[in-house]
């Protein structure tokens, strides 16, 4: 048995955080090309309360998310913080909210409505913070095949995760077309000829193709800082290089 | 409202299968090399009870679950399934049991512990039957490269699931063997060259592979029927196709 | 070595089916409040082929989800199947569209969407045949409370799967009713009086349930066929009832 | 076009972590009763490599992997990462072990497995730190019952997951009984007679679940540090309650 049961006063045991998970909600996000996008999320949401306080109504965070339930998107995500801090009378705000998003794509010959699992994730109060993350599906080219100009893609040979604190609003699409500049075939092998076959490049690798992520989103001034975990579902299992960008501010806020 | 109501006795309103499913359960099967190998299963066990029957107590499926728990295999399933039966007072009996089963493999230059999802359905009573079920992930060559003979894995291309009946007793690494022999590069390409490069084949196809690895099990005697399902996780969709042997008698028991 | 080997015609190795599955794509359905709602569905598309047939083109499958991607529903269902059909130069078609659907719903003393998993499963050709399907959560009463007249509900007991062929078209939201009026604590227990505490009824089963639920569906005129799952994630294994009607036709198609 | 791209010693674009994810593989860990126990686990390895360092070989992880294959556990964790950190020439080393681990319970009558979910995440290198976690199931008493003495478990309520930090070994089964004296009802009504029918108690909740765990474990000596999260499965979401212990310094190291 432990004297610290003797000083109560100096380690509390209390509350940190107490919320709702797993909320499945359908949502509307802006979309760059149809202002509006209908999808279906999962939202977490969650308060940070004072010590003193005895317990919240759970209820009110679903009445919360009842009233933004037109649109939740990079814009009022701060208003919906406020309002459960205000509401709840919570020291700190958090919410996750994780949805397919779809973008029309040229894929097998077909044209699909490709999903993008995307998530905004922000808390308001002790440190204010939001993230933006978008994964996003990596293909590589087939052997002994060249469609025209380019290695047929072969499959699904792993998955690009970003997430981005920016300095301003972005659309999700540009963040992908920033991706998929380097993890699409056309792009990493922009000087293969016509008729050429199967170019003879280094195999993909997942540190390779996270430096080269990390150095397209470093142009792009509305980031300010990211994180990059590019994972092969390979050789019988998945190997992953991750990075984060400015290094030593990793989890500091901008 | 239908006259149904008036006949009561025509169309009855009877519960026809009740028991346990999703147990999570530690098993001991059958592994050629070693004699027996530990795993954790997924156990589904129900019953057809007669009409007269009034309800069971679920806890006698996990009490005979822990009869056997030494083992599962295709030699004692039958012996479990009567139990059931008997102790039930079923008139038929049924259980599945889902596990991972491990070979040693060589996998992107290291000797791994390959996965292997496997499965033993069976049922006793209105008709009896046995399938063993297998999973075997496929990996196709990768582009631009022959490390020596071969192509080098490039990722996972796939997945092969076969279901079999027998005439008799056969290993699980024997069926896993027969359909590798199909699905491993090394032996799509038998003819390949040191130093050829990649070697002009046409890309693999689900239908072409599901038809190659039906003509293999066609010829392993103890195999009376099966069903091959091959599906390639490429080009933004799972793509598949499915065959079953003897087709007339795809629903049928041998 | 089995002498089939020299009897090829007699048995043939072909493929029976061949699609694509899993694909992620937005969907609007029929909402009886609203006119339509917007949902994110999982759907699988395949074909069988006639033997002399040389493959199909996948891309074919997507581009008819394309043609139709404004509404899935029970009335246009068997158009998309037949535009399967015909495009594909197919025998049979079939289709599976799986997606979450929202209610209003009053839960936790909140107002939310809740969330009925919906799924709309049909085939064209050698059987004809639409099954609906749609599973609704089970919230039994809680122990020693009563908010008003009716005990509280207390979490989420198991789970309702249901099957149903229909004569006409019914709303979802109708089909849902019908079995919520059984599930439903109010409605379980009717003749509770205020202030009388809990009631000393029987422990929910999964048996009494499924029966209760079959009952009431088997006078809905416009089901012709069901099938109900009732499974209680309870006691640390998940325990099923599962019943069938009318019994002798479960596999038949009308 | 930001100026950064001229400072580019500045904020360096650098690999951190590479490993690989997601593997299975069969486990012998520590039985207080039996020794061992056989399972399968899913295990993470990565390493954190200096900056010059160009590379790894992914097949590295597996084959320590293998070297231990015998067993991981508390005690040897620290020596597999040494490997890891000494065969990879790397500044840090990080590996994730998740595993069911089974426990003899009575539940529904019956005396079943119980899995519950374990874990042993652990690092070496930058800061060093080995946790210990356990996911246990929380059932509710049912209503309107008294098995003899106590109500009678009613289905899964919820869940336990704990993370502990220790000053010595402890057995995992230390730790479920540490939490089970408080989320088993017969704990929490220690002093309900018989046939007095259901308690008269405040129904259960996150906030003072996680709490009553939290004063039990605090009187485990050999607890330094630990994480409670308690989530119920009701009203169509999930609350939760986080705390953790002592609070100051929760992230840090002891």
């Amino acid at each position: 048995m432990k004297d610290i049961q003797n000083q109560p006063d100096f380690r509390k045991i209390d509350i940190q955080k107490v919320g709702v998970k797993n909320i499945s909600y359908p949502l509307t996000v802006l979309d760059q090309k149809n202002g509006t996008q209908k999808t279906v999320a999962t939202v977490n949401m969650y308060v940070n309360l004072p010590h003193h306080f005895k317990g919240t109504h759970m209820s009110r965070f679903v009445e919360i998310l009842n009233r933004f339930r037109g649109e939740i998107n990079l814009k009022n995500f701060h208003a919906i913080l406020s309002e459960m801090k205000e509401r709840l009378q919570a020291e700190e705000a958090h919410m996750e909210v994780d949805f397919p998003y779809f973008l029309a794509r040229e894929r097998g010959g077909a044209r699909i409505s490709a999903e993008y699992r995307c998530a905004m994730h922000g808390s308001l109060g002790g440190k204010n913070d939001l993230l933006l993350k978008v994964r996003v599906p990596i293909y590589p080219p087939s052997p002994g095949q060249t469609d025209g100009l380019m290695p047929r893609s072969l499959g699904h040979w792993g998955l690009a995760s970003i997430g981005v604190r920016l300095r301003h609003f972005i659309w999700i699409e540009d963040l992908i077309r920033d991706i998929e500049a380097v993890t699409s075939p056309a792009l990493r092998w922009p000087d293969l000829g016509a008729g050429e076959g199967v170019p003879e490049v280094e195999p993909l690798g997942v540190e390779r193709l996270a430096k080269a992520i990390g150095r397209r989103l470093r142009e792009n001034e509305a980031i300010t800082w990211f994180a990059i975990t590019v994972t092969n579902y390979s050789e019988g299992c998945a190997t992953f290089a991750t990075l984060t960008w400015p290094e030593t501010t990793a989890t500091a806020q901008e």
